[in-house]
């Protein structure tokens, strides 16, 4: 049952209110499935067992008593004291791992300047997005490595355990293709964004316009980055990508056997909620403008409304409804949209404050919305909930409740952060 | 000159953007007096030189030459050699550590229950402060003094180097002098506020009534608290204490040597203001609601107005125009408010974010006003800047830039504290 003497059985205990989202397991009767003074077992970076901490397997207790003999002199082992980890929580919150469905991850440079020119209330003429896509164009694969690593070491830190990742600042085949593959060294969630902006060699008069550079998303394009990519994704946004050119691109991809996703209803009412419904899109993301029409296609479908409270509050825009999509009866998750532009926060307890203080939402739903609806916007049942079956992917809180996160907004929280099992922060 | 060997004199050095608040420094122009590339030399916990590495005191250049030629096999020694640790901070940005003047740090128990109440928009029942006073009350001294030594932590792994305490959850002689000397333990700024709030049992009609509680604030519990005290505040404001109420606290708090803060202008419009002028009092607080002639008095004054976006961001309120106060020439500070009623924040990198996003402020500005703008509202000289003569206290940040403070909201960006020269966070 061992395996070659390593623990790989471990309890986690003394847990004073656990968020496992299966609401089987809750007394509040609220979506959380919240047990308080909880264990969990895990086995072998997956959990097999969930529930009050008194009532936890008999051999894990076994495991530690035998633990406690030890230490009086006794050199008895069995199987069990081996095998079986016992980690004390010292009575902290534990919930599941954020899952942010929405990042921009692999780019060059950054723009501070254009940030504190806009909040000064200053024009900036230096381009914006274009700026980032010459400086990650310039930037050797070394470089942005580097600067994705120290990313995914800053996601770790802040709780969070599965992040989506877009390509978008290529937007070539060659550098498109190249983002792809660097994002794909540290997560399965990436996603092919060739349909970001139109790039400035295409854009008329000089270049041969949107259509032109639809063409080579679709083709060259898709074809390089789909190795690497489980999802499409397309800017269906005024000044970006027409519904034509949108579900050119996104039907494109879904044939090459990727997902679909959507950027849409950002800064107008649009198209994009309505194209991704059609399309079965996993998520449609931004949602901050929406007809009654658009909710009620969200609410009879199996999309998931993603909501980026970074964006706003980084551009000054008004919030999203959430009260009102969550209302109506539709899927709602959180994600950063981490980026250098319009959204340079990779804090989901950031995102869980926000979204509690200005998009109407109760500290559990966006608490939710940040785990188990970021797992329903990527379609995993493996992350975002702490049940058997899940992966051990947790964040322990310096709090001794979930609500903290949006009561305390912008205190680093998160104490630790376990994947597959291992301690990963 | 040498400490019996031990190291007092240390240069920082490889600092990417330092901010020193010292207009004579700056290249910029602003009021962060920002050098590039800079260092800065400590000797004994005080800053003695600060500008470009380029050109850091030979001495210093000497160690570190020393220190090469050490590695090359050379045992030769010079006093400087043992003298001087060089420190690379590796091109990153440091700023002054925060200085937090207003906190409400010991108490008891938390209000998370009544927070995500009003949240939901659901009212709640079980009495706010008075709540936080009867748990207070409750604590022992080791309880109160482990949850504020947390506390503690909690603020120099944010970057805070420096911190005022006010009492106000006692509400009764020995409370309130018992707060005041836990305070005392961990801070210099300790802040009387035994007129915080009328204590349920002087309360009318069972109760005496607000002015026979002043009698004892200003007599007895004065006495016993002034002792561990630098100042003395009062909550001037509807509901809490009147100005004539208030202004007997402060003149007695003054007469007995104390300096004077007030809490004001938080709910409406209202004399905290007129009356902080009028008594010179380093700091008013709050400053939510202001007539034109509440700026211009601020404006003539040395009292500094202490905004604290963190109560706006947790009560749903407006926030503070900060803009119009500076743009009238008002010295601003910003602060957390931490207290676990209506701002349990302790983070000043998000009080810098809300401020930018929703106060009108600059990055700049609310970087100069969570620094050197604190040690103005607790008229300290010797921190909130990096110059010569300054302690070294200061924050080292994971970014480039003090911008980043704004334009990153939410990430846990303080990579290092230092106060007093050595490591704390
Ligand atoms: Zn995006
Ligand atoms: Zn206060």
């Amino acid at each position: 049952m061992t395996d070659g003497g390593a623990v790989r059985r471990m309890l986690l205990t003394n847990i004073g209110e656990l968020v496992t989202n299966d609401p089987a397991d809750g007394r509040d009767g609220g979506p959380l499935g919240i047990v308080h003074d909880a264990a969990v077992l895990v086995d072998e970076g997956r959990i097999v067992w969930v529930g009050p901490a008194a009532h936890a397997p008999s051999h894990a207790d076994e495991a530690r008593h035998e633990r406690e003999d030890r230490l009086d002199g006794d050199e008895h082992r069995t199987a069990w004291d081996a095998d079986v980890e016992v980690v004390d929580l010292g009575g902290r919150a534990v919930i599941p791992g954020f899952v942010d469905s929405h990042t921009h991850l692999v780019f060059g440079g950054d723009r501070a300047e254009e940030f504190a020119a806009r909040m000064a209330g200053r024009a900036y003429s230096a381009g914006g997005i274009r700026s980032t896509v010459a400086a990650t164009r310039r930037a050797t694969d070394d470089e942005l490595r580097a600067r994705l690593l120290g990313f995914v070491g800053e996601l770790r830190r802040q709780g969070t355990t599965t992040f989506e990742i877009k390509t978008g600042y290529g937007l070539s085949v060659a550098d498109e293709a190249r983002l792809a593959r660097l994002a794909a060294e540290v997560t399965d969630e990436v996603t092919f964004l060739g349909a970001h902006v139109v790039p400035f060699e295409f854009r008329e008069p000089e270049g041969p316009g949107a259509d032109a550079y639809v063409d080579v998303v679709i083709g060259e394009m898709l074809e390089a980055c789909a190795p690497h990519s489980r999802w499409v994704d397309a800017f269906c946004e005024r000044g970006a990508f027409t519904e034509a050119q949108s579900r050119r691109v996104l039907e494109a991809g879904r044939a090459a056997g990727l997902g679909v996703r959507v950027h849409g209803n950002q800064l107008g009412e649009g198209p994009g909620v309505r194209l991704a419904v059609e399309l079965d899109a996993a998520s449609v993301d931004h949602c901050t403008y929406l007809t009654d029409a658009d909710v009620a296609a969200l609410a009879g479908s199996s999309t998931v409304a993603t909501l980026l409270p970074g964006v706003e509050f980084s551009t000054r825009q008004p919030y999203p409804d959430a009260r009102r999509l969550i209302d109506a009866g539709v899927t709602v998750a959180l994600a950063s949209d981490c980026n250098p532009g319009s959204s340079f926060t990779s804090s989901m307890p950031f995102c869980v404050a926000v979204a509690v203080r200005d998009m109407g939402m109760t500290p559990a739903e966006a608490v939710w919305a940040s785990t188990a609806g970021g797992a329903a916007a990527l379609r995993r049942t493996d992350v975002g909930a702490l049940r058997p079956g899940s992966r051990a992917d947790l964040a322990v809180l310096d709090a001794p409740s979930h609500v903290h996160l949006a009561y305390r907004p912008g205190v680093p929280l998160v104490a630790e952060t376990w994947k597959d099992g291992v301690r990963v922060a």
